[in-house]
């Protein structure tokens, strides 16, 4: 049987890894397709160079990327030029013309992916996108597959390497947040506007995808709350060691009988937790279904071989299932999509969480009192508190305390009174804090 | 749509853990899989216990297993019942009605996969066994469908729940085996007879499993080796961690010029590897692919819930390919089977690997020298080396000899040496150490 076509948006770092990973394992991958995979077409920006590097193939290279989208040679389409505006442009005109789309495009599916999977059903292609959450990882597979007998009850992941490796960073070496992202922008793991990734958006994204299919929910990445790192310090990551926690940048989503929980924010987690000792760039999900307990899924979240290894699974499903019935297919999101729930997705005020506040106050009689009158008055209750003793002569101390679960709403609140005490001398630091346990 | 219709062969502990599971999210595996699955019939041995499970749903109850692989309504058969000789009549029974198979039995697998799965595909009916290989961990589906971009290199697992709580409690309370073993069989985590588990014969089940499907390779149990835990001592445990590492019962299929290296064996790993922090009966499997890198796979291993939990997903995948073109399908073993490889399986005197080498040796001047001779005359080099200084009075020493990679065959030959050495009082400990980085 002759390969599948395929046409590729995009040759850049992600484009090249699939390039030279279906060169490289085209036996290997034939072997187990069944059939071979061949990329016939390619639009890329800088033609030279895209024509150096696929020299001797018989791809064709195009700086028109309609070109790829209507060529009626394509069968599937690889969608990797990123950004939302021409990105979907060219994914609905793929779908229009009747070609399987491939996409690594987080922000693509999270903005629009309703659109788009209605469009693909409509036109009965599918639209496959492993590689747009966690790299390599296949979590896609898993939670829309592999966990289908459970009830997902809820999705905790370090899904943004950049911030991962600052935070690892920060604790490994005790340095302060800007000095490590200098750092992390000259080796070339931040991007030099750092904003995605360190702000949680890119997080959120992929929270979103990962929401949808656990949940049967439709993408709303309009609700999803995003809180980043750039605030955190040396001392909070500290003080959360002493008490026997990491810090993380985890994205959580969480059933509850109210709704959904949707929020990418900085996390406290209890150290012995697998997750917690994710370092580096690396990326991990923990999913816990009602079934099958806590699996954790674990590696590379981006670079070009591991991205293309997740397009490249998508590319040999696609030539799997391109001739089959579009009903024996998995469903874009993981349920039929005449049955999505429209359980809403909670506004941050309504979320349950425990949480790590840090207290700079005088040192004075009574200052406790009245802050954990405040906190009880709102049904916080603490599970342990971290006192620094001042230094000789100082008046300052800094009051660390772990709540038990509470309502967002009231913490927001309590903090807001304890700022108002003449005893308290700094804003109240504020980190959630997750203990995932089954 | 109707229900597609399901057959159980044994309700014991998995089998109550499926019924549950379907009873209970009937409702969202239909989302899922776009129709119902329902149990029909169920073979059993205690009918007047299984009625009572199943009292007020559609289940009939049988005490007789043919019933259920000749029932013309059966369309997918869950065989639960263990063991290889009943359970291969079976099995191969309901293929050769035309029935699809689902089951969870890594004994049969490893022994008769390859007679089975060549029935199946003559017959064009599915066996789907992600439940074989560590309980809800959907592993089988990461390796056969969420990596065939890669040219797998090895798989490292934790894929015995009752070895590793073992090698967890001893490490937790400095406990020794037998006392550890006594417990775990009083919490129902070790069979009364535990050989299979202890002696690493399940997960040398298990392993074989993962090797055909990583390097698409027949079974081939027979050649797989197998050495358990039962002569682990805490003091090797301690040392162990002093020099930073962890032991735990590791299987690992690796492929190398040579061959396949297939090998169930107590194994020090670096105490900052993930894997090295799983504890008790929970299971891991590390998988090398040359594209992805390193991804890591978590959760329980055993039980009934994340059984049934791979099981049933097993069920939804059947459900949507049954009635498609067997071409669609995922090979059984991820391979092809006119491209199946015979690569051999080594002989464990040709696997290179690392080792820690405990020698108790009379403190004597002279006596280092002998023995370091022996190594590098074995091409053996020595990377780290802890000595325990003698007790006053005493004249024995224990050498801990951490070692480079090295041939198996030599560092045998080396142990020979060094034990008819006059300075030498009693028989080297030898086990094998992997760093299993990237």
């Amino acid at each position: 049987m002759r390969p599948i076509h395929v046409g590729l948006l995009g040759l850049g770092t992600v484009g090249g890894g699939i390039f030279k990973v279906l060169q490289r394992n085209q036996e290997e991958i034939r072997r187990r397709a069944g059939r071979g995979i061949e990329i016939r077409k390619a639009a890329v920006r800088d033609a030279e160079k895209a024509r150096r590097l696929v020299a001797g193939t018989n791809v064709a290279i195009t700086q028109d990327a309609y070109e790829v989208v209507r060529d009626p040679d394509v069968e599937i389409v690889v969608e990797l030029i990123g950004g939302t505006d021409l990105a979907r442009e060219l994914v609905m005109a793929a779908i229009d013309n009747g070609k399987h789309v491939v996409t690594a495009n987080k922000a693509l599916l999270a903005l629009h992916g309703n659109e788009v999977f209605a469009a693909a059903q409509k036109r009965g292609v599918m639209v496959a996108f492993e590689a747009a959450v966690a790299g390599g990882i296949p979590i896609i597979k898993a939670l829309r597959e592999g966990l289908t007998a459970n009830r997902i009850e809820w999705i905790a992941g370090i899904i943004n390497g950049t911030s991962n490796f600052i935070l690892s960073q920060m604790r490994d070496r005790g340095a302060g947040f800007h000095e490590v992202l200098a750092e992390a922008q000259q080796r070339g793991y931040a991007e030099a506007d750092p904003t995605f990734d360190i702000e949680g958006i890119d997080a959120a994204h992929k929270l979103t995808i990962l929401a949808a299919i656990g949940f049967g929910i439709p993408m709303q990445f309009e609700r999803a709350y995003t809180e980043g790192i750039a605030k955190l310090t040396r001392q909070d990551i500290r003080y959360a060691d002493q008490l026997g926690y990491r810090i993380k940048l985890l994205g959580i989503a969480r059933r509850t009988p109210e709704g959904i929980e949707l929020r990418v924010h900085p996390t406290l987690i209890p150290h012995r937790r697998l997750i917690a000792n994710v370092e580096g760039v690396m990326n991990a999900v923990l999913v816990k279904g009602d079934a099958v307990g806590s699996t954790l899924y674990y590696g590379a979240g981006a670079g070009a071989e591991p991205t293309a290894s997740a397009v490249v699974a998508d590319l040999v499903d696609v030539t799997r299932l391109h001739t089959a019935d579009p009903e024996s297919r998995v469903p874009h999101l993981a349920f039929q999509p005449d049955s999505l729930s429209d359980v809403p997705v909670l506004p941050m005020e309504a979320v349950r969480t425990a949480y790590y506040l840090r207290l700079r106050v005088l040192d004075r009689p009574g200052v406790l009192a009245d802050i954990t009158r405040i906190l009880a008055d709102r049904s916080i209750s603490i599970d342990a508190m971290l006192q620094k003793e001042p230094d000789e002569g100082e008046e300052q101390v800094d009051i660390i305390m772990l709540t038990h679960v509470a309502l967002e709403r009231n913490v927001n609140d309590a903090i807001a009174r304890i700022q108002e005490l003449p005893t308290n001398l700094a804003p109240v630091t504020r980190i959630r804090l997750e203990e995932l346990g089954s």
